[in-house]
């Protein structure tokens, strides 16, 4: 159960409106790397957590703290939104020079007016929405909770680190010194979490969790001869030159192997022929149905179906 | 530019089809964790890259390597779905015993005709999907190529971690031998795979890029006092047992901290006032825009609106 | 900012595993009308709210309260995913005649493996996602903050009652005495939310905002003959019998007129030409742009078009 | 079955195009409160109807009515998208001033050229399309249609509120004399609906259907204690102010009980341990399935699984 | 402008209600390829035709007629829906053998209660929903309407190719009379309308619009050495035996060429570097910005940058 | 399996960058009509191919080379993103006029970073994404592989159609000479395409297979009444004069007849009365269910339902 106060984890207001730049900023609440993500991603992992206690309330821990990281970023939003310029012909500059040249219009307001989300103006009346930089709406896709730690533990790593990189191309992209201390808050706690989930993986594998490769039943399901092998399907060997091509593999129990020149395993494959009610095209013209009356070659065909399906009754049924 | 040879990779047919499966078997091809997924992700990093060669080579090795993995499950989705029953009354089964029970019907293929993926007989005729088990399309938002090596490398672990989960999972639901054989050199390919980025990991690191937290500009952006952090927003204490409680971070430049009780660093927001044009509501009925002849109170906001607007040009514009 | 307490606001487990209804479950977290929809717009319209502080208070009341449903259920999830078979031949049957007709499989099992979601399995590991009973994920679409709270305490008054009906439905669905005693707890939170709504909406209009039409300035805006009209554009006139049909209009300030036989007020349209560059079909193949080089024809529609720009930049640039 | 005369309801030709209202101007024919929201809407909810004559007749008029609504828009967005600049460098101005800043370009064609829809030259070319103002294409879970027609009823209301907004919005976002006497039309249409459908509530209700909880059968399985509740969630009691949270409830069944520091009623959960097969993490890594052929401790879980799988078989089959 | 009449085009109810049938024939309502495409795609392109009149009307008379197709289906779902089994343990079955196995319950209820759409109880009550037959949404993205008739024709023949196809596949999947004589009808209007697009093509270039290529501009700009060449990127020449690979061209304009051994024409993409500010990895470590105070090297790309841009301006903006 | 090569099948670098051009680009990558879609759509309609093997190898040495596309676009789109403005406030321009203006700043960039997409900043880092041109990701709905290969081939001549118009449509869009022989050398190979598509539609009917309506059992199926005649369902008769409505028929089998006055063959549907447990809105307040423990009426409506299930159980369970 959830509990709200009413004050922000931190907050700097902008020092001034910029509705373009707000337009931007939906991609660190809605885009797939964004804090719906997180904040999702944390809470379903935590709720669907199976491992041992401190895992879980570790994940609780950190979702709902991002909970608190959208609101500070929705709020951010209706600063930046206020007093946006809804139409391409508002009147507020003066400026003579300006005037001469957009007939009495302030140029970058007709810029704002027209490169702003126009959700921003009809759908939310000046507010954020769960939605990313271009108004793609946030979806359930995005986030993952398997149920596997090690594996879970990647992903969060993984949206940390493209989270973090699109924080610090987003303070790249502004003068705005006010945006830049919220952001600088927030980059900060991304490295916080990007070296959580580094901690977290190396507890999980002191705590005798998972191996290098997850999960570990692999090292006995997988075929050990292809375990190991770097494959050049792309002609050039300058792949070579990297770790991954030579040396013990990063799991300790192979060797790299570089096929520069690599070969099919498996054979041509043979088209199956469809079920003639299908209506696909098959290897002759003789053996698409034609009639529901008088199949002829349909019926051959037929019968080989139902010859198969004694065959798999008398496997799986018993008979 | 690309080239196909007609033999697989590798293939396995299975012992039996099995249409119900092979909807399972989807979430492989087209799901977020799915083959696709890897494909398209690989490729984009391969052609977007600007790093050395060897990182922009070993991308499209692997790139072009799973366009084939594609391949392999298609193939293997048609075999599943060959002679799968298309109606609930297929009168396949002729056990007298089931004859009995179900009225001539073999009560597998019922549950086949009504559990298989409609798509696969109305759609597709009997073919594999670019979709996921349960039908959801794969889409462009499931893969990421951000132009940072390292940032991506980790996406790509996370999807080869996620992704080898499924594909084990995915082996344990079925005692089809040739399944698991085709499967088993998947989960193999799969264990290389995150032995490979982890070697790019590694190799990226070792060449000078980057640090532990991505991208390293953040050390310098961000806020150093809340970078090293964990904040317990869930009640209990669990969470302080972990190694991201205490002890040097993980990247070497801090202490982690526990904050046992957090409290909010920021203000309670104050609502600012909406463009009365936007009729969203005000803090009063007075502010509200009633007629477009005689604005009163809003021509007061407006002209405020407009006070604003000379600041922002004057710093903006240069005015 | 937030904080979670690890008790649920209400719980109880189901009296035993049931993952087909687990998949129907799934439309109360993440369907258009569940609690992932409620959660995020009572929260984005908190935050987003300019009004009184009542308003805003309240709305994250409740929003927050709605994050402990989504937990609610997603723990109800993970009891009703416990033991699912995941085989189409799991082997857990054994009673004799059962073994006679199924080859030893139980029927229920085999529905339930053939039936339940495969991301139960596959994807979740056994819990609960962020999508809805056919698998397509919850989406920002779904939610609604305007600002303009009549407008959105509608809006919630409209989830409440379809989300209220569906868990109504759901609660019809089952024998399990559990997850109705669970659903039970859920239907009286959503009366109450009902009554919630219809309070908040009589609170508002008692407070001077707004009146029966939002926004109130539409009375001035629209064009009053075609305000109170009823179109029959349906043949039979049934639809006259209604309270719409006759009598003082609801907003006291018209009466309703059903118009029986609806005729246009509009004209015919008259297709514009098209670009000749967009080479869209025009009127005659003679408009057709056919070259580059000379346009001939294409030339006199393109003097047109610079003309009409002029005209426009006359208007509007102040030329 | 339907006719169409090709007359439209209403129209009135924009005073000059202007492709980046276009653009915005989409949200009212694809957005999620669109006119083929309410098209769609109204039809299915029509079609599926089960209730009186005269609410299937009216559902079918109105839906009938709004087709023509997007067709009107269609026509508009034609008008509004005629002659639209397509390249940056269109030279269609001359004026001197202008061409000294901006190489000879008129600057509001630029920024047309910039900022309107890719998708309305490229994909339409110059048409409306079936989608929002920021492109994301109109889908069908923006509808419902539930059979309860007093949800559905307030489903509509809160369509048109939301919709009547956002015209209104769109009205004030332009100064084009014909696109504000065409919306006049829409906006006094969504005036008639929105008292329509309260006039539909009142006239359902007074015909015996529904009382003010929705379906009523929620008196009966709901909880009683939690239905009149208000939950203080988010800290500050200034939501105690409002109508919810005293006095009798709107349903007059109940008395509004504001609960300032509510309290969990539900236990901690209890993680339930995975299935071995699915790899998920348990509490402790013994319990992780590390080899098909001796599964040890796993063993003895499968057994467990077993045994609860006989409970249950025992319980619903009638072993 | 519409208008509807209550009468049905065409309707057989069906012999008996099958709610598992009926989630398949979702894929004709709200499929791809299903009516709800056919017909938003013809009344969007006659709403955006700018071409002749007779082919607006055309446009507009089979959109008209297609609105009452999806009417026909959501008839035919409600019936196929009627009495389904809402839950797994309906206990309509009394049948003693099947008491016996199934615990007293009809078997065929159980897998129909299990099988069916979620969705048409829980959403719909029973009725049709804009969705396909695994339950994703209908969306716009469906649909083309590109201004270009004879670009559009051809979409709309693949319309009803695709749409025939799969409504004969449903009716090779039911035994129901009454369900096949209703999809005869439906079928046969398909054959008219594969008819009726075949013969539009060949009326618009009688009328002397397009040739066999469309738009035809692409004779002039395209490179004509790369127009009539087929090349063998997959190996083996099996491909080289049909009408594509040799002789006349369709549009008599050239002759096809077989490029056996197919080579690129293009070179090696060497990688640009990347704006330091966006944090990608460049070809050097030493390349990347680590400090917004002392960029260093990142000091001279910027320079470079700034050059570029130099020649940018001096180009467009005429410095 | 797949190979590739490093050089581009053709490639022309852009005059100069542009990433606003780039943003319209991306629909020719990602859109529906782009080149990821005629690759998707090819490999799979190859790889689910079960007709003659010159059918399949085509369609995998197109679908490979449509790798190749993709491949070319996204290298264009790093050269049309390089140095991009990402700040309204890049300082580029010290043109004394334009700095008069717009407070030093060059008014082309400030547009160029409003309008260009945010995601090519913020997510790629200056590379092309699976997306289209405003954003909208690319999915899997885009591409049909029915195994009816004359299906198949109409909705690739489609593809192409659409693709070539939309590519011809940004060839206008820009004055750049290196975009423009880059698209030339496209627009040639969609040439070639398009022939492509119509020799095989002629190759596979002179092999035998399929008609002129697809599939040819259509012609069983269908009512033949219903076969040949266009119905005029918009007012007005322009439509009569089209090839559609009168002659012989395109596939030679019947006469087309224009219906001028169209009427419905079809019953005014009965609705039947919701399953009470649904709580749809039946035609009478008295069938509502309001009691679980005493249905009465309801439970007389639910002795029928029993009844007809015992119709169907006898049916077809074969009581």
């Amino acid at each position: 159960m959830f509990y709200h106060k009413k004050q922000l984890q931190y907050f700097t207001p902008p020092d001034r409106p910029d509705p373009v730049y707000a337009k931007k900023l939906q991609e660190l609440i809605g885009g797939p790397m964004g804090e719906m993500t997180v904040m999702m991603q944390y809470l379903f992992q935590g709720w669907n957590c199976r491992g041992p206690a401190k895992y879980k309330d570790m994940l609780l821990d950190i979702g709902t703290e991002e909970i608190g990281h959208v609101e500070m970023l929705a709020t951010m939003m209706a600063h930046l939104l206020d007093k946006a310029p809804i139409k391409m012909q508002e009147d507020g500059a003066k400026d003579p020079v300006v005037g001469a040249v957009m007939g009495g219009t302030n140029p970058r307001d007709v810029i704002m007016a027209a490169a702003m989300s126009p959700k921003h103006t009809i759908v939310s009346g000046g507010g954020g929405m769960p939605e990313d930089s271009v108004g793609v709406p946030w979806n359930g896709r995005y986030i993952i909770a398997s149920g596997n730690l090690l594996a879970d533990f990647r992903s969060n790593l993984h949206a940390e680190s493209q989270g973090l990189l699109q924080a610090v191309r987003l303070y790249e992209m502004t003068d705005d010194a006010g945006v830049k201390d919220h952001l600088s808050y927030m980059i900060a706690r991304d490295t916080m979490h990007q070296n959580q989930w580094l901690a977290a993986i190396e507890d999980l594998q002191s705590e005798g969790f998972e191996e290098v490769v997850v999960p570990k039943i692999a090292y006995e399901y997988g075929k050990k001869e292809a375990a190991y092998q770097f494959w050049n399907n792309s002609e050039g060997e300058e792949s070579s030159e990297g770790r991954w091509a030579k040396g013990t593999s990063m799991d300790g129990k192979g060797e790299f192997e570089y096929v520069a020149n690599p070969q099919p395993l498996g054979p041509v494959p043979t088209p199956l022929q469809p079920d003639p009610r299908l209506h696909g095209t098959p290897a002759s013209p003789a053996m698409q149905k034609t009639s529901d009356a008088a199949p002829s070659i349909v019926d051959g065909i037929s019968q080989a179906v139902e010859g198969v399906g004694e065959t798999i009754k008398r496997t799986i049924i018993g008979g």
